[in-house]
């Protein structure tokens, strides 16, 4: 079946965006498409120039014999700035504010629209050296992993509040929650990470750090390599954290429950061009 | 700026993926490609006929002034059978057997590109009457709910197995875990569903029922109206399940710890035509 080039376009543009980081050979979409692997470049072209001008990533293509083309996510700055912007301005809304001085934002958090956005900046982060496994702990954090774990191409893993006999033996530690100060557990399960894997960890808030400390400490024995922290939310106080290499997207910097006020402000990182994006707008 | 009719088709289809289910008006292509609106009915024409070839799903265009055009996941049934089968090949794999009879699965349904389909799956089923909410309760059903609100266009909500003081006052039910027979909490923050929303329930597995029917329970505390109710797996035995009316992707008729074998199979409905997708994929 013989397959008009516009709709080539579409086919393949759909099946990379599905699959950020995958690397499809030219031989997937010849033989797909009907078509020379000669007649593709064109094609990918095209939808290189085009997601490169929607500042969504980069499209690229490997040469060799075990070459093809991917689509790696990397929002512009531009674009995470105006994204960052509008999720501060709606986390700060005054009827988010809970008693004992907490944000409510699973809306947010748990809205795949957003989550899926969020996800795209943290692997902006992580576009030429991916890691391995996203890492999160449950709960609330679970959404936002997995979207990042989506933009990066790579599995999620879940580490428990407790060990479940449903997913065999497991590894688990004791930590200290920094802001409760109670000593909790967390497990995960021993198939669920190789060896020496490369992981990010991703959470939704950090206050004072342990749950991340928790997480570090839980691939430690699986003699991981954690490539990176990064949280939706990290509050400004305290400004010394139980982890010292984190990143977040937003900066909570004071919730005033009589004033019913939240003053929360995109990181700096957020609003500055990354060294990966450097050139790449410019068609 | 100009934009070439090639590129404005990736822009298009582009933002029609990205957001499932969101009515765009043709007014916003119009603006954002500095194109007439006539100009762009060719486009999506284009876009419409390669989506159905592909059978992924509608993209459909509403008529009026509140119109626009959308795109709408339904995998056809060819794809869904082709997917569930691979899905029973892997979870059929002798090591995935757990002492106690259960089955590793978290490798799967964590997995972006795997939880993706799945999720697109399920909402096939919800194509043409989406619900407002899928709700599902932690851990490990979440991955899988996230991509199916995602397929719908839809907010998750998670029910936890406690309430917790940073999500505000909360409903909670006792429910009976069918397969244990303990009693376990159940919990959902107030501010999570409005009164009387139409949600979807989604989880990864059932035997009893107890989980679902306990998720159930607590929506009623909402006055929520169930769609219905869809995991990954539900065993063959017990036949009569605490819900009536769920679906599953996969049908578990045995594991069998001494022999190492584990037999799935597809759900009827998986690999029949759907109602909704009748005539739709005939260019």
């Amino acid at each position: 079946m013989k397959i008009k080039r516009s709709a080539r376009t579409i086919i393949i543009v759909q099946e990379l965006l599905n699959r950020p980081h995958h690397l499809f050979p030219l031989t997937y979409f010849a033989d797909e498409l009907g078509v020379a692997k000669s007649s593709l470049s064109e094609d990918i072209g095209l939808i290189k120039e085009t997601i490169a001008r929607l500042q969504l990533g980069i499209v690229e293509t490997v040469a060799g014999a075990a070459g093809g083309v991917r689509f790696l996510p990397l929002i512009g700055a531009e674009k995470r700035a105006k994204l960052a912007k509008e999720l501060c301005q709606r986390l700060q809304e005054p009827e988010r504010i809970i008693p004992g001085g907490f944000l409510y934002m699973n809306d947010i958090i748990y809205d795949p629209e957003i989550a899926g956005w969020i996800g795209q900046i943290f692997a902006s982060r992580y576009v030429y050296q991916p890691p391995e496994y996203v890492l999160t702990v449950e709960t609330k954090g679970i959404p936002l992993a997995m979207m990042t774990a989506r933009a990066l191409g790579v599995p999620l893993v879940i580490a428990r509040d407790d060990s479940k006999v449903t997913e065999g033996s497991s590894v688990s530690i004791n930590y200290v929650s920094g802001s409760t100060r109670r000593i909790q557990t967390m497990a995960l399960a021993r198939r669920s990470l190789p060896r020496q894997a490369r992981v990010l960890i991703i959470d939704d808030f950090m206050k004072a750090g342990g749950t991340a400390r928790g997480m570090k400490e839980l691939l430690q024995e699986f003699e991981a390599e954690v490539v990176g922290t990064g949280v939706l939310i990290a509050t400004v106080e305290p400004e010394q954290k139980l982890v010292g290499d984190y990143f977040s997207l937003l900066e909570l910097v004071n919730i005033d429950e009589e004033k019913k006020q939240v003053e929360i402000r995109p990181a700096a990182w957020v609003t500055q061009p990354l060294a990966e994006e450097e050139g790449l707008w410019q068609l």
